[in-house]
């Protein structure tokens, strides 16, 4: 198969396109930085607002895109503006010429569970309306209806799914303010101290990224008939506590979990720390899955750093 | 109170600025047309997507806003382009400029019900997931985010209420692809033969103007903590067959129901007269209500033309 990636040389789309290389499909990629992309990727160097730029995307036509370019969380939060360019208008504007090109292209939107808001009821399933704080999850969530509405009319075959924390992140700045989850791999696996901004009994959904690829290849090729009608799911994610997850690195890496301290920040706490149960039926039955436990979710998160 | 209605000319505008003059309310009203919008009211007219035009409805500050200006249904499909730019592009910038010119307005959006989409569920509720077919439709969703997020970033205090058909309207192009259900009322009243477009069984949702003009008040007055955390409520509505609605009117009108024929359009009967059972009760922990019964909705819709 022959799949466009969009955010290619990204965490996640590096992560998707080894999965996709080891298919042996064809893959075009589009980044920013053509030196985070892969070897072996047909590379398109640029920005999505860009409009020449998109239209190489389509240039030799394509089985699935899979878009992940975007102004993530704290970026977006820092830069209204740059997120509505990308995150709204550069999308909306590829959704068109996905439908223009290739009419019914499966298209693969990342969304983020933060388009369900801070304020969470003590379940949250997939009847959870949808209340976005965050610029970035605003952007994302108004861009769900977009996907649902080209779908609808035909015009592409769209899937989109909602990501938990996605572990663990290369160390450095990547403009998500989620990034404390990966961090805390960091420091345990170089047995260093960790000063944990969010508390020890807080909770997180999170998902390794391995598996996280696995969701996208499976998202691009299922039948779309297994969706719900608005076409967006929120993954399946493990649940845990900062202490319990931190207790599981510190065993698989051999070193003491007391080098974890916590110093909780409001907000941080707030967004991303207080995630209550999470029921996802509607994605299970589409074939998309978590990584098990809490352990193997240590394991296969530790393979990617 | 000072009250910002945009399409104040409108069909729904003109009934909810008569309601306010009545209650003694100071209005700006923003309209394209002047000569449609009611005498006392402070007229700005213009066009949505003009940046000027818009700052001079905060010119002299005040205490809600009622947003009704769009790119109705049939006139979006014709020209998507024309829908992204007011629907979407123009509101999201006043949504921006109510934020910067008065922090925490009430910001009372007109959606509408056509964000659920065609193909509905035997039962639809506050949990039914919006999947919207029509580009309206789909910017109507689309800004049903953007109002909740700046609403849970304090910057609006938004609420969102979904119209379902608002009868009757005047006769004429409205733009409206659901106009039909309107001019039922006008020929039977003229003692007129009518050709429906969708079938004797086909179901619709509706309320009165009159009604939906009390609502669009309740809705600028209501304190918002009794919202969803979605901040939208899907209005309740009578639920009526056309031939039910059409026996009542002709009850009222003292003429022959037998004036009605039927010839099914599949678009229209998809789209507007599936529409199956309705339970809203987030919309009436609210505050918000239909006309009562269906003799009440049409006695309440034949008083508007």
């Amino acid at each position: 198969m022959r799949i466009v990636v969009t955010g290619a040389g990204g965490f996640v789309g590096r992560e998707i396109c080894r999965l996709l290389l080891q298919r042996g499909d064809d893959i075009v990629g589009l980044d920013v930085n053509g030196q985070s992309m892969l070897d072996g990727i047909q590379q398109v160097i640029g920005e999505l607002a860009d409009r020449e730029i998109r239209h190489s995307l389509f240039s030799k036509g394509c089985d699935a895109l899979i878009h992940l370019a975007t102004v993530p969380g704290g970026a977006a939060e820092a830069d209204p503006a740059a997120s509505r360019r990308v995150n709204v208008d550069a999308m909306y504007n590829l959704l068109s010429e996905a439908a223009e090109n290739q009419q019914g292209l499966r298209f693969v939107y990342a969304s983020s569970i933060a388009v369900l808001g801070d304020t969470l009821p003590p379940v949250v399933d997939d009847q959870t309306p949808l209340s976005p704080r965050m610029i970035y999850a605003g952007h994302k969530a108004m861009m769900e209806d977009a996907v649902a509405m080209f779908s609808n009319r035909g015009e592409i075959d769209g899937v989109t799914i909602r990501l938990p924390g996605i572990l663990a992140r290369p160390k450095g700045p990547s403009g998500l303010k989620s990034a404390f989850m990966s961090d805390l791999f960091h420091a345990l696996k170089n047995n260093e101290p960790f000063e944990c901004p969010v508390s020890a009994e807080g909770t997180i959904w999170a998902q390794s990224v391995r598996k996280c690829a696995e969701n996208f290849v499976h998202a691009a090729l299922l039948n779309s008939a297994v969706l719900p009608a608005s076409r967006a799911v929120t993954l399946p994610a493990i649940r845990t506590s900062m202490a319990d997850l931190a207790a599981e690195i510190a065993a698989q890496c051999q070193v003491a979990s007391g080098l974890v301290t916590y110093l909780p920040d409001k907000q941080l706490e707030e967004a991303f720390a207080r995630q209550p149960k999470l029921l996802t039926p509607a994605a299970e039955l589409a074939g998309f899955s978590h990584d098990g436990n809490c352990a193997n979710l240590v394991t296969n998160a530790l393979m990617s750093i």
